[in-house]
C-alpha cells in the first residue's frame, strides 16, 4: 500500500464526534459563536459566488445541492427533504458538507450536517431577531415543535435573551418531548393547546411545521402589530405557513430573493412583492425594525452561505481536538502525472 | 454515545480500498464491467434528470458539481480542474462521489472518484469506439501521456481489441513513464518523437493533453480519411486542441450537446454545428460509421451519467468485498423529531 501525501487526507466529522465537539463547546456558545460567523458571512454577502440550490425533484421529495465560494474557500452542502419520512422513521432532512481550497480544488473538512444545520438554522434566525424583533422581547411562541424546536428556542435565548417559550404542536405529543427536552436549560416553556394560546404575549412567533402544503399556521386576524414573526417552515415550493395577509402586513426580510421567491412564504406573492435583503441591515445600508408598531417577517429558507460559515466555523474550532479523523479520499500520487504507477504500486 | 441505525452509516470507499477493489477484479476486466453498465445507462439515456455541471470558476481552476439521477437512485460528482496542480506535485483532478437513494433522500456510498473518473473515462471512450472506429483497428495514437494514457490504452485494448499504442508527448518522460506502466501488460508501445509520427498507421488517435489553452494538436494536414478520433483533453472554456478543420471534416459524436458546446472541441464552432448525440447511436436511431473514409470523432467532456454509471458499478461490487467500511455520516435519531435529544444523550 502506498502512503497518501497529507493532501490527500481530509478531515472528516461524525455525527458522533460533531455530538462530542457540541458538547465540548457547550450548545449555546456554539450557537453564539455560529451566529457571530453568519454574521460577518452577511456582512461581506456581496462577494459570495451565489446560485440558487440545485435541486433533484421527485414525488415524495427533493435532494439538494447547495454551493458557495468566497473565492478563497469554497462549501457546498448536500440535503435531502423527505416530509413523508418522519412517518417511516427516518428523518425529513439529512445533510452532510465539504469545504475545499479555491486554490488547489482539494477538499479540507467532510463534515456529518444534520446536526450542524439544525444549529445553523436556529443561529441564523436569532441572529435575524436580534436586528428585528422587539427591543427587550423575552417571550417566544414556538409553533411545530419538531427537530427543530429546541435549537430554536436555545438560539433566541442565547443571542436574543428570550426566557419563555410558548409551545404548540397539532401533536400534543412533540410539545411534551420538546418541553422535557428544554427542562434543565434554564428556559421556562408553557405548552398550548391552540396556536391563539400560544401567541399571547409573545413578541417573537417562530412557524416551524413539517407538513409539505399551503397550510395556515398563523392566519391574518391572529397576528397582532409589534411582534417579529421568524418563518422557518416555508421553505419549499407548495409549503407555506401565513396567511396571505400577513405578509401584506409586515415588513418582509429575505436571505436571496431568486431562491426565497420560489421556496418561500412570498411564493404566495406577486413576482415584484417588496421584500429586504437581510444582508443590507446587517451592513446599515438598510434599516431593520424602524417603529414598534411594525410587523417583521424573516422568511427564512436557508442559504448557502449560512453553510459556508458553519463549515468555515467547524474547520476552525475542529483542528485542535480529537474529534475528527482522516479520509483516505483523494489520489495523490509522488508523480501527479503517475495516477497508473500508483495504481501498480499499490498491487504489491 | 447512541448506537446510529443501519441507515445512518454510509459505506465509504477509500483510496486504498477502491485500489484494492480495482486489483481484486483486475483492471481490464473492471474496464469492460464500466463500459458495460455505461452503455446499459447510455440506452436509457432518455429518463436521466440531465443539467449542465454546476461550475465555480477562480483564475486558477474550476470545481464542479455533477449531479444527475434516473429516478431511482441519485448521483453526483465533486470534481476540481487546476492545470497549475501538476507544477505544485498536486493532481489536476481530483474527486469523489455519492450514490443515494431517491425515495428517502439518504446517501447509500460514498467514494474516492479520482482513480474511479480514470477508468470511467476511458471505459467510455473505448465504448463509444467499440462502435465509431474502423473494423479491425489495431493501433491507437496517444497524443498526451499523463494520468489517463494508460487508462486510455488499457481500454481500448480490453474493449476493442488495440494491440499497439504509439506514445507522444511534449515531454519525452511521460512516453517513457507511459510505456513502462503499459510494459506488463501485453500492450506493445512506441514511444514517437512527433504527432505526426504517432499517429503513422493509427486507425484510432487519442488526444489528451492537460494546458489550458486553444492547442492546435492535431492540425488539419495531419488528419487523412478513415480514422477515428477519441478528443478528451478539449473539456472546458478555452481548452482546445483540435484544428477547426478537422471539426468540419468529421461526424463529430458528443454526450450531452448543451454542455460540450461550452467545453468540448466544438467551443470553437457556431451554435449550430451538425453534432450527433451519442446515446442515438447506442439506441440505433443514429448510425455511427457509415463509411470507410469518414473521419468520426469523438469530442469528449465528461457526463454526470458516467459517473452515475461508475457509482452504480462499485456500489453493486463493493457489496460482498472488505473493500469498505461505514461512515457515520447521517443523524439518525430513534425518534426522527428528537435530534436534540439525540444530542442531550450523546453528552451522559
Amino acid at each position: 500500500m502506498s502512503t497518501p501525501s497529507d493532501k490527500a487526507l481530509v478531515p472528516f466529522v461524525s455525527v458522533d464526534n460533531m455530538m462530542r465537539l457540541i458538547h465540548h463547546i457547550g450548545v449555546e456558545p456554539m450557537l453564539r459563536d455560529l451566529a457571530a460567523y453568519i454574521e460577518s458571512d452577511f456582512h461581506r454577502w456581496e462577494l459570495f459566488d451565489k446560485t440558487p440550490r440545485v435541486a433533484s425533484h421527485s414525488d415524495v421529495g427533493v435532494i439538494e445541492l447547495m454551493p458557495t465560494s468566497d473565492g478563497e474557500a469554497y462549501g457546498f452542502k448536500y440535503v435531502n427533504g423527505h416530509p413523508k419520512n418522519t412517518a417511516e422513521g427516518l428523518q425529513t432532512v439529512t445533510a452532510f458538507g465539504l469545504l475545499a481550497d479555491v486554490y488547489t480544488g482539494y477538499p479540507v473538512l467532510l463534515t456529518e450536517m444534520t446536526m450542524l444545520t439544525a444549529l445553523r438554522t436556529a443561529a441564523t434566525s436569532a441572529m435575524v431577531a436580534k436586528y428585528l424583533a422587539p427591543k427587550g422581547s423575552d417571550t417566544m411562541a414556538m409553533i411545530g415543535n419538531g427537530a427543530q424546536s429546541e435549537f430554536q428556542s436555545l438560539a433566541m435565548k442565547a443571542i436574543c435573551g428570550v426566557e419563555t417559550i410558548r409551545l404548540y404542536d397539532k401533536d400534543r405529543a412533540a410539545s411534551e418531548k420538546c418541553a422535557a427536552n428544554l427542562a434543565s436549560t434554564g428556559l421556562k416553556t408553557v405548552i398550548c393547546t391552540s396556536p391563539e394560546q400560544a401567541i399571547e404575549g409573545a413578541q417573537i412567533l417562530t412557524t416551524c411545521t413539517a407538513d409539505k402544503q399551503n397550510a395556515t399556521i398563523l392566519s391574518d386576524n391572529m397576528v397582532g402589530a409589534g411582534v417579529h414573526i421568524n418563518a422557518i417552515g416555508g421553505d419549499c415550493p407548495g409549503k407555506t405557513e401565513l396567511a396571505r395577509g400577513i405578509l401584506e402586513r409586515s415588513d418582509v426580510f429575505v436571505e436571496f430573493p431568486p431562491q426565497t421567491r420560489i421556496e418561500g412564504e412570498i411564493q404566495q406573492m406577486p413576482e415584484d412583492f417588496a421584500v429586504t435583503e437581510f444582508w443590507q441591515v446587517v451592513t446599515g445600508q438598510t434599516p431593520g425594525r424602524t417603529s414598534d408598531r411594525q410587523i417583521t417577517l424573516f422568511d427564512s429558507v436557508g442559504f448557502a452561505i449560512e453553510d459556508f460559515s458553519a463549515l468555515r466555523y467547524i474547520r476552525d474550532k475542529v483542528k485542535d481536538t480529537p474529534y475528527h479523523y482522516d479520509l483516505d479520499l483523494l489520489a495523490d500520487p509522488d508523480d501527479p502525472r503517475d495516477l497508473f504507477g500508483m495504481l501498480q504500486r499499490a498491487k504489491a
